[in-house]
């Protein structure tokens, strides 16, 4: 079928998909939780054989980790898919209920996008959690994952489709996508396509932005930030630089450039410097750091570089102001933090600071969906509309208005005939 | 000053709009309205002047009508502000909050999204209602009107302007764009323009979406449908169809199909026709409507056109299922009623039908913001991501997570010294 056609079969599952029972998406869950734990060796032959593939391909180290999919991670998923089950519906809640007049009455009822597509990288437990929580939320999904990972989201997709379509779910709701043509295909088809959420760099997501109509959730770098203001307490900074820098290097909320105030800098750029040398953390830095510990200079790259490594840019900045410049000059608007004392500072960077997440004394590590408790996540959105930061199911709702009446007409208002009240309703919508 | 250069100067303003307290805010409103008062003689004159040169050339009946700005008109915007200085300041507010751990609290908080660019049509009071939004919701604003229109939307862009600034408000908050060159440039600007906001025709949302990366928050055709089902109430059918169709033909919320249950069609077939056509209604329809009433034959472009005229067609249907497949396929997701006696009908129809707004019992003119309840409004979306039907200064807004904590590192979390609690908190975040 071409993906013209798989698309068109996603959007007219969407359609009954929405006005699905729980109980039946619920009973779909359950089942497909089910049917993975029974397919289990299947799974587990088709990711070793992926995994002898990539190996032979002198796939990256950190890749092949992630492409791994054996006991502990099939239970993982199947764990967040008992989660999931226990979580609200997130579809049909009234947002806003308002009488308009004497049995006119107007609600905003939460429903789901539609049709999203979601292009992610090598996990093949992201294939899991990615369209459970679009079952969930009501969406049909369009998903290409990495190629590496070809058999195993084959047998997963295939899962999940039967285990859910036999629950009561519609045909062709979700919709592997294998080949790289088909994702540009994908791009061109703003009528049935509603959202696309790419999950990898930065220019992919730009080149998704060049080529492609439907609107983009985008997660850009994450260039986070820390910054150690003149009061910080001095039994914070050191564990939290170290953690942020150095728990997992490789994700998007690792901290990549630490500022520092100038009154601070004497004390702690030391410290910090033996703490992560010891981690194998390679620094660099502006002149005035250079004047207090011994280390490269940066360049102005260095300042807009996520790393995605051990290593760590360091500036001297004299004020709050500057340190919030700085970052609303180079950050990506991912998560950045700041050490202090003062609540009035803290309260002062975490409203100038444009970014997703604003912390105060903690980790730039602890933004993320899981951490924030919203389960499973599609992705962090750096974007500045429809969703911002780890996105779960509420990121994959929009709402329509319904209204009810007994025969209203605009003209009986617009005549005055007849008046707005616009009085809050407190009750849900009744269908 | 170059395009790219106000842009620029409209984020850096945005960054401290977003902080500003409610009451500056409604201050600047206050002085808006005020000086819009004192400078009244010098608005008139000046639209006075776009008037007389539109007439020259040849500006169309309802484009000139709509370009009038005068003594009404100009007390009914200071009447807008001072509706608006009275709504909820929508910065600041906490829309989630939970505990991860104990002293470890995140935030989900209203926040402004930024710099927001609106291209809109020849009417004045269009600009003002716009940015006055834009202020309270603490966006900035690069605002395009018609060429129409040019000198009076300078002198309101000057106003709205100086009366801010002097309140309190920063520097370069508001940016009046002029030329079709500046507009284009603008398109370019993803890097200080978070959004744009077209109202114009579907074309030229498209134009844009194509020469754009920015987020577009789209109003596309309003092709709206009213079905009336086999049990409709007969007192309500002529009134709610001649209301939907002639109420305002230029609407997008004007009823452009009629869908017609088989079994209803020979009652009211016959009154509809001689109830539109004593206001002028042309009638095109299919043939089973043909074989009723005697009109002139619709053609499948009939049901996708946006009339935005004197003209409605007309389609016989067996089924509610068929009304709602037809509506899915040709409509364009903006405002679609059925008029039933069936509460259980018009639930279905209101779940399947995908669209912005659905109705039951009353006319699709109702689809608007002022109606709404919401005072003025952006625009009306069709978009399915961010802000759907009309927006206010709700669709103006996104958010930002704030955390709380006192030195938490996430390797505590993942060693298992600490846990995630995830408890939900009764309180508003403390900053």
């Amino acid at each position: 079928m071409s993906i013209q056609a798989r698309a068109k079969e996603a959007k007219s599952a969407s359609i009954n998909l929405a006005a699905l029972d729980s109980s039946v998406k619920n009973k779909a869950l359950e089942a497909i939780a089910v049917m993975l734990e029974e397919r289990k060796n299947e799974i587990i032959e088709a990711n070793q054989e992926d995994y002898a593939r990539s190996v032979k391909e002198n796939l990256e180290g950190p890749l092949l980790k992630r492409l791994k999919f054996e006991d502990e991670k099939i239970a993982g998923v199947v764990d967040g898919i008992r989660s999931l089950i226990k979580l609200d519906d997130p579809v049909g809640q009234t947002k806003l209920a308002t009488q308009l007049d004497e049995g006119l009455d107007l609600y905003r009822i939460s429903c789901p996008i539609g049709v999203v597509g979601i292009i992610f990288e090598s996990r093949p437990d992201a294939l899991v959690q990615i369209s459970t929580l679009c079952l969930k939320s009501g969406n049909s999904v369009l998903l290409k994952g990495g190629s590496e990972a070809a058999k195993t989201n084959r047998i997963l997709a295939d899962i999940i489709s039967k285990a859910s379509i036999e629950a009561g779910l519609p045909e062709g709701w979700i919709q592997l996508i294998e080949t790289r043509a088909d994702v540009n295909e994908m791009f061109k088809l703003s009528e049935d396509i509603d959202l696309l959420i790419p999950r990898g760099s930065n220019a992919f997501v730009k080149y998704i932005m060049d080529n492609s109509n439907i609107p983009v959730l985008g997660h850009a770098d994450g260039v986070c930030h820390i910054y150690i203001h003149h009061d910080a307490n001095k039994e914070l900074v050191e564990p939290i630089v170290v953690d942020a820098k150095t728990q997992y290097v490789a994700a998007c909320n690792t901290v990549e450039t630490l500022l520092i105030n100038e009154q601070a800098a004497p004390l702690y750029l030391p410290l910090i410097k033996e703490a992560l040398e010891l981690k194998n953390v390679e620094l660099v830095g502006c002149e005035k750091t250079k004047a207090i510990i011994d280390i490269e200079l940066a360049t102005d790259a260095d300042w807009q570089t996520e790393y995605v490594d051990y290593k760590l840019s360091i500036k001297v900045v004299s004020s709050l102001e500057e340190a919030i410049t700085h970052i609303n000059t180079y950050g990506s608007g991912h998560t950045d933090a700041i050490l202090t004392e003062s609540e009035t500072d803290a309260k002062t960077f975490m409203t100038l600071v444009d970014a997703a997440n604003v912390f105060w004394n903690c980790s730039t590590r602890f933004s993320d969906g899981f951490r924030y408790g919203f389960g499973a996540e599609v992705g962090i959105s750096t974007s500045k509309i429809h969703a911002r930061g780890p996105v779960g199911l509420d990121g994959l709702m929009i709402y329509k208005y319904k209204m009810i009446g007994n025969g209203q007409t605009v003209n009986d208002f617009a005549t005055n005939k007849l008046s707005y009240k616009h009085t809050p309703l407190n009750k849900n919508c009744p269908l």
